[in-house]
């Protein structure tokens, strides 16, 4: 797959809050108590505003797994052998994996990408080849994961996968991810984006004992005291109360879009730059974006750092058990729609939050009004 | 609808514990981390049990919806008119209400039941006639709201229902409800049979303001005191941790039996009592049972007083908003599946869970071991 030289895209448009009102009004003359519906009926709010419609649609929802290694992987940050990303990619082409069997419950298209795996798959009709570099990323432990060509090449990969899916007619989409070694690079990101404390950013990933914990922490100190001249973000909050409630003040955010870039190189993850680039693409197009767990949240801490209006269009799908997750979701300011101790990543948490979108959408288009079912209002 | 009179029925016997291990290995030998799915493997375990299987099945998902009046709630107990009960009905027939939706939008089969609603519906071909009474149940602020005769009645019309649906092929089923001052009822049922105070039972059901509640609170306390000779249940905790991980110690509960049916006479809700004979019924069965919010949490909390086995087939599918029902899974241990903040009842809770249950059920039997996918384990 070839892809343009990056260029600058337009900014992300906060959505049209004109038809709050109507929108708020359909959903109390539904028929049920007013406010009975709770946090599915801000739900059914957000997506009015992001589809611009009083009877908003959700077609063919799908979910986009990227697939990358790390460099770092080979340092020992993780529980799995860095062989297990290709051998998951096969996985997920074979149909055997938890995404797969999530989103054919769920009605969900699934597309699998290869960001950048260190493996070769040959030519495969089911696999996206998005792929920046053959080997994977460099190791954060040593330089840079990335050159600033290749993140523009995987932001911009991104954003080309999401504009043919929407060409398609998809108006909602989720993203997944997989790729050994890469809660610690969420970790990195995570912890430069929000200046949340590393300790509050790093967590044991698919399964670290508590030496491998202490050893996955004292190396992502070690790639963080290698960039002693790394740029800072505002300490400007990401947003304003609830999440699909408002956008934060400013706009574009400037000078910290030129230090999310930096570090979105730096730590790395092709995967995670190539969810970057589609979530923001989502965004523009005014497609719903369904937000897993910790990794992708990465990924939605940038696309929000650069463009806030993304927000949103952001809808935050579960709470991991990964322990950065909940300083992602405190600082987003986002109240995850399912809590159930997954850590699993590959979009398995946007998968099984569909359902909750879904019904959001359908009771604001087919539930009755008390004016048509004839039922008495409060007393 | 004509039913037998109401006789012992067998004992609901506990799950069969003998494929535990071999259940909990197929789990933690898919391709994932250990663990990873969270809850999800908590809840695949139970479908394990319940279903007696290594490869369980949930076929024909249904929700039974039973309406009933509350004599009670003439005396201002509730925001809303009962003529509401009858009008949703009507709704529920007509396919507008949120219950119809979620459903429908979800692949669950939906049955409404007439367990006692103070309305003349006439012949109509999909509503269940099981009404106990042509007004509804007796005012318990004057005396007992049903007589024992149509409480056995409501029991076993209950049981009778789920029986033809598990007939018909249906494995597993949730329940909802309809019936303006039902959540009074409830209140009444949850203090009696945990022994909570009343204050931790009563919460504002569709929408009552402070001084509703303060009226509330005192029509339910004036309740109590006119039945000073009310039968008191044991103290013994009704699970012992985790609901599906154990049963509790002891077996059926011999004389707290007569003292919840006598509990369910005086407060009634002939759709609660129903749904305590339906619930008993689907665990007898092997259904799974699908158990929604705090109306539906009384009749289970009496399901498993009566039959401590039921617990097993219990799934506590959200976390309602109404005071009381945090107190009644508090007491029962059981931790459910979404919290969203909902007071609509319906079953809607239930109908928005299924999505997660279908998918527990689907990776035990659809995901790749790591052996079978040749993926790599832990280090």
């Amino acid at each position: 797959m070839h892809s343009p030289a990056h260029r600058p895209d337009p900014a992300v448009a906060p959505v049209d809050r004109s038809l709050e009102v109507s929108l708020r009004r359909k959903i109390d003359n539904k028929t049920k108590p007013p406010g009975s519906l709770g946090r599915l009926e801000d739900l059914a709010l957000q997506i009015g505003l992001v589809r611009g419609s009083l009877t908003p649609t959700l077609n063919q929802p799908h979910i986009v797994v990227f697939a990358g290694d790390h460099g770092a992987a080979r340092a020992g940050i993780s529980a799995f052998p860095q062989d297990v990303t290709w051998q998951m990619v096969e996985n997920f082409l074979a149909g055997g994996a938890a995404i797969n069997v999530f989103a054919r419950a769920n009605g969900i298209g699934l597309t699998v990408v290869d960001a950048g795996v260190a493996h070769d798959f040959g030519a495969r009709p089911d696999l996206v080849d998005a792929k920046v570099s053959a080997s994977g990323t460099a190791n954060y432990l040593e330089g840079a994961a990335m050159t600033p060509e290749q993140r523009d090449a995987a932001l911009a990969r991104g954003a080309e996968i999401v504009d043919r899916l929407a060409a398609a007619g998809c108006e909602v989409i989720g993203f997944g991810e997989m790729g050994i070694g890469n809660t610690a690079s969420a970790s990195l990101i995570t912890h430069c984006l929000t200046n949340a404390s590393l300790d509050d950013c790093v967590g044991r990933g698919t399964g670290l004992d508590d030496a491998g914990l202490t050893r996955k922490r004292a190396l992502l100190e070690q790639a963080l005291s290698i960039w002693p001249e790394r740029p800072q973000v505002s300490r400007r909050p990401l947003a304003e109360g609830e999440v699909g409630r408002g956008s934060p003040p400013g706009g574009r955010t400037g000078e910290d879009g030129e230090a999310v870039l930096a570090i979105l190189a730096r730590f790395g993850g092709f995967e995670i730059a190539m969810m970057t680039g589609a979530m923001l693409a989502a965004a523009r197009r005014r497609m719903l974006v369904l937000v897993d767990g910790f990794i992708c949240g990465a990924a939605a801490l940038a696309a929000a750092r650069l463009e806030p209006g993304f927000l949103d269009y952001a809808v935050f799908c579960h709470v991991s058990a990964e322990a950065g997750h909940r300083t992602q979701l405190a600082k987003i300011g986002a109240s995850p729609l399912i809590a159930l101790d997954m850590r699993l990543g590959e979009g398995t948490g946007a998968a099984l939050a569909w359902p909750l979108v879904r019904a959001a959408c359908a009771f604001v288009n087919e539930m009755a009004s008390f004016e048509s079912a004839g039922v008495s209002e409060k007393l």
